[in-house]
């Protein structure tokens, strides 16, 4: 038997779409945001901080999307108590459970991530969700 | 259409002048202080540890003053939940909820910040408001 | 007299203009390459990690693009000596004296920085060349 | 016997008096500098960027300082082979063998330090010993 395990994930066009997709989405909720996109390693495969935008998103949007990224769930519904979430935050570096980033899943497999920052959490999510909705994941 | 967008910033005069303001009205208050002033790229521009202030001031003014400056409101009005601030402190390096940050904002534009530790946070409020007034901004 | 200085910066679609034309050059060439814009405070506006580039290239990057705002030349270009690049280096956790960096410059003011990293020096510097030329500085 | 040693230092207003001396002789000489001022401890006492200063100024003029106060010794003088300087600068995370740094020393006793940076090392040097020539040591 093999020992190699065939994995899918997306590539740079997809992640561009999905940045262009989640830009033009903000700007039409007036929301100023940071949007990054990671590949299932973590690894920021694409990034724009909007006008008007926190300076601070980069630290904050990269970390909601490697939770997402990491353990497959929305970084917002982890369902952890407040003291267990910010436990974890000072254990792991890349953990945050602040509401923005989305998993890119297909059959059960993790592709990547995308999360927003900046706004007020419902318009992040609903700001990442039109990143995701850029892929044709067909 | 250029691709360039104007802004309005305060150069090293301006920087050293608030320094100068605060300082004086941390000493008429007694209140031994570090006072910071950043652009709005977060860089600081002037410095003073006044004798008696704590020694870590620095870091904590200098996380003041950028989180002001990013996010362009009184890094101690910031209106999220506790255990939303302290999430954000976690993930971003240079974001800190605790008063004494102020923002200098002109037409709705953040031209930077100063920010003032050692003292009460009331206090620390004052002396940077008195850095804020010293500017001239017509 | 006020203490406003009036500087000019490029905005969002301006970064996102550059970053397009960057990796569209970097396709054309072949070269896999992780592609970044600061503006003039080092803030990375956007960013891509194209197929095949180095996954450590956000950090190299990003500092070549800090190095060339901060300092206004480009980041391979410095004319320092080895020994004080090297010192440099260390002493300052942005500053890297590795080609690839290139500041945004008009009227002797720098707007920010387009780096490029992945591919050899040359091919870096063509695609930097290449984001900058996508802008309207007039 | 006591075991209590008298020491020296200079207070803030000592600090700001070399801030002002320095930025007045860089003005001066057309030199746009980082000032720094540090106490016996390597506590930033003051500082200020002047306009069109590097931005990465703060880190490498801080410990240009901090090893001028800690050694004692002018920081570009302190005839290390570059290798020795370079091993130092990794194991010691405040150490640079780079001009721009001097101790204020006096009865052989380490004051603190002031240490510039942002022009050529002659011009560096000569704009710190403007700042050390602000005070009065007697």
């Amino acid at each position: 038997m093999s020992d190699l395990v065939i994995t899918e994930q997306f590539g740079e066009r997809a992640a561009l779409k999905m940045l262009k997709s989640a830009v033009e989405k903000a700007r039409e909720l007036g929301a100023p945001d940071g949007v990054g996109i990671v590949d299932a390693g973590g690894h920021l495969r694409a990034w724009a901080l909007m006008d008007g935008a926190p300076q601070i998103a980069l630290d904050v949007v990269l970390k909601k999307a490697r939770t997402a990224a990491y353990i497959g769930r929305p970084s917002g519904e982890l369902d952890l108590p407040a003291e267990r979430a910010a436990a974890l935050s000072r254990a792991a570096a890349d953990f945050v459970a602040i509401p923005g980033g989305l998993p890119v899943i297909r059959n059960g497999h993790v592709l990547g991530a995308i999360a927003v920052g900046g706004s007020d959490s419902k318009t992040d999510v609903v700001v990442a969700e039109a990143g995701i909705s850029a892929l044709d994941l067909n």
